[in-house]
């Protein structure tokens, strides 16, 4: 029933818990049946994988890279001078088909910029986009991006939100996705010169284009595809973040703070848990690539075993649609858009 | 032991919940002892007064103001055309020294034209700030701009730190605050030109400034000013509050998910109401403005009783400090401090 692909490429090598946790994950993600390409340095991964039983019966196989990029290093510079390095032989593997795509939580900006270099752009992508697929109330709102563009023009929102658009339905198989610009209100005059020109340009598109949407609507679900500049895309993902955390700590104090609140808080623990859980990143899997020719993620920094794992599973699930196939077609128009004439 | 101040002028006709919960809101203020001036149809307020018992007692003044802003308004012409609306008057009121400060839960765009109209800007401010102050773990972090520029130059981040030091350590009692930029990292290399032009200023000055923070510490309490521009700040702050209100969200549906943890719940209800309780705005009591010659404080437009009462005690307390006097001398060397030679 499984349609058969080539395995995932699992940077063994970045990450602040790197190489034993991304190797554990990607045996995680083995023994559940999803092959995997180990890339590192051959004999450190060949004795991280010797410390879990079994698994010569897994669906795994290793390949050697000599070089390392951390989190120090310029990424263009990393890929021009380290050419050896695991991120970017990762890139060759899904170039060559030996790879259906690839995951690595290490420097995010060498991995944008291995993509760039190895896979190259669809035709007519002007910027590449990191995609944070958020924990929504109801489905799993794409925020983007996330980081890649800090300077955005009007064209980088208006592509970003054609491709995203692609994702959340090829993907997430949304039926029509909804989209919106993230701004500082949702009336029309509102937002600055950037979101003004996006938005005109967008409502001349097919697509279910909402207008602007404000930062207390990232996390409802009422909008599939919400796109922004790098640097406040940025802002925003860490807000949520923080935000959630300052408000699980409270709750923690909280309940500490009385003796009827701490039997209340023992009995309520499992609930926190779940809680916790359905806004954890690592639950997520790692943030997609969008504009590039081929399926990359980026996980976490902080990425553990169980967030390796399922971003094999979301790269596997994506590489499966063949998203990538449609991006050049789904941009093309985005420049005609924007030249038509202003709306007075 | 309490310095006299005159009365807080309150704008009776703006909000949501205008003039009902705006009244109710100076009468439990002016039941506290603190003097309230309402500003708005006299009539109307009169009769709101009058379902409230023993109100003949209470230090309450009503101030007649034959027009009212509403949330279509566009601010200037609001100010210029309704020259008599309850905004201006009570501004008026400021300015002549019959009201130690104001606040309105109205059209917060028309707050602000209305306190540069009517009061004017410290010599040497460029433009003034809407200062949000956040419910930080530890102290009460302020954030700004929060909406009243969206598009800001180096001098204006530069400005909104010197100001809001200022109001940090006279108003909230902080003794050194810390300064941050907020950003999309925190080495230097990361944000954008207005960033970083705005940090080469921030670092030649006396502030104890700490280069850029991320949206992950905008409650935490490590920084005590933290400057954005105003769109950033603006999506920032919503997406606070939609996280909080999403993570209450999904504690309540975990809650509900099973017997144990509804028990559970049942007796952990005090602490998260506790916890609700800490997150809420209306506990803050409304956001002042910075940069202008006089108290002005915007409430939400939601604002009910609670929320209005805690802002006339805001508006007091900050007035009682005399801060505006010390805002000119603050801003007067950021001008200087952008034309020094940036460094390499």
């Amino acid at each position: 029933m499984v349609e058969h692909v080539a395995p995932v490429a699992v940077d063994a090598m970045g990450g602040d818990h790197a190489p034993e946790a991304i190797v554990r994950g990607a045996v995680d993600a083995a023994r559940r049946g999803e092959a995997v390409v180990l890339v590192g340095a051959e004999a450190v991964v060949r004795a991280e994988l010797a410390r879990h039983p079994g698994t010569d019966a897994l669906p795994i196989t290793v390949r050697n890279a000599t070089e390392v990029v951390d989190f120090h290093d310029h990424p263009g510079q990393a890929m021009r001078r380290k050419r050896d390095n695991s991120i970017r032989v990762c890139f060759d593997l899904v170039e060559a088909g030996e790879a259906c795509g690839m995951v690595s939580a290490g420097n995010s900006g060498a991995v944008m910029a291995g993509a760039i270099f190895v896979l190259g752009r669809p035709k007519g992508v002007e910027r590449p986009a990191i995609v944070s697929v958020l924990p929504g109330l109801s489905g799993a709102p794409l925020l983007l991006d996330m980081g890649a563009n800090v300077d955005c023009k009007p064209i980088h929102l208006v592509q970003f939100a054609l491709m995203g658009e692609v994702y959340a339905r090829r993907v997430l198989g949304v039926a029509r996705p909804t989209v919106a610009i993230l701004s500082n209100g949702e009336e029309e005059s509102k937002g600055t010169e950037l979101t003004r020109a996006a938005a005109a340009a967008l409502r001349r598109t097919a697509l279910d284009f909402r207008g602007y949407c404000e930062g207390r609507d990232l996390l409802t679900g009422d909008f599939d595809v919400i796109v922004t500049d790098g640097f406040t895309g940025n802002v925003a993902l860490k807000t949520m973040e923080g935000t959630a955390r300052v408000v699980g700590e409270l709750l923690k104090r909280q309940l500490r703070s009385s003796v009827l609140s701490a039997l209340g808080g023992l009995l309520a623990r499992r609930s926190l848990e779940g809680m916790k859980r359905r806004m954890d990143w690592r639950e997520v899997g790692g943030a997609p690539l969008l504009g590039v020719n081929g399926v990359g993620f980026i996980s976490h920094g902080r990425s553990d075993a169980l967030a390796i794992a399922n971003a094999v599973r979301r790269v596997r699930q994506a590489a499966t649609t063949h998203f990538v196939d449609e991006i050049a077609a789904a941009v093309a128009p985005a420049e005609a858009l924007l030249a038509a004439p202003q709306e007075p």
